[in-house]
């Protein structure tokens, strides 16, 4: 079974924490013991693992990442304007596969699952499927 | 069962749209409901989930890649000249985790799946195993 | 069961090839067919496939990785002067999933498994779950 999580985002680049949706949706399976697949159908918004203590990281990430794939290039050919939003979203990845232990994600103490939006505001789906083995 | 679809390429850097040969091993294996590891065992290619509409997409994706590591660096060590696809397919990644329902792949709309040649033109082996949960 | 390695590493950037951990923690399960999830529970470091042949390659990617996110940086805000540790785990990602074939890693002739520190020397786990599928 697939479950699909709503993420609605309110900026171009945003890291929106899903942790407890994630979390709620293993529950929701009884999943005890396993792994749950996180997967974003979007091309320009990828999901990946960082720390959910300090707002500051998140900040530094997206600044650094912008950086590198700034908005506009000489370069780009694609008409759209968002072509940093594809290359983000392929550096970052379109999936992250997390433990599940006693009904619980396996995470680090300051790890935390952020739905990564490149080109919003949007409103975004992650499916998860939670796998027992 | 591993399945091995051949890739063949043409460029030193180019992405190959594999889309349409992953869902054909999905049909084989009659997977009904599921997920698909696709896996790269190379070290100076990847694979990645991006845009299947225009390609300018992926044009722009080759352009930054090579802008962040170009091929030749004063600083490089590694005496084979191709530092650059090793780096690269460290950041794309070496494998994609895709969902299957019904038999079929669960990519968005725009999506499709891509191995990143980084280092062609070559004969490179992308490896497949279909799981059922 | 999740089985957790321990790595230790002795500098700030590091690779360690925990190739042969992963395969003995394989063989400990007895999986025969299916697959391997490793798992980096730390937001300051991750894990890759690279090559296992010339130690130069591992230079050169630590080092492009440097250029790219450098160690302090004027727009950082994150108080640990760790900023790039941080984003470095996000681009290169918290797992890996390898493919097992008669108990064996499927890896390519030149592919290892290495553990990435951005943020030592410190004491660092790996999380392994063995699935047969």
């Amino acid at each position: 079974m697939i479950q699909t999580i709503t993420v609605t985002t309110g900026e171009r680049c945003q890291l929106v924490d899903v942790t407890s949706k994630v979390q709620k949706a293993v529950r929701e399976t009884r999943l005890s013991s396993g792994y749950v697949i996180c997967y974003v159908p979007h091309t320009t918004a990828g999901i990946t693992i960082q720390e959910n203590a300090d707002p500051d990281v998140i900040h530094d990430f997206l600044w650094k990442l912008a950086d590198l794939v700034p908005h506009v290039e000489a370069s780009y050919r694609h008409g759209e304007g968002n072509s940093d939003a594809h290359i983000k979203a392929s550096l970052v990845g379109a999936s992250q596969t997390i433990l599940v232990e006693d009904g619980s994600l396996v995470l680090g103490t300051w790890q935390g699952i952020y739905f990564c939006e490149f080109d919003g505001p949007r409103q975004r789906k992650l499916h998860i499927r939670c796998v027992a083995g």
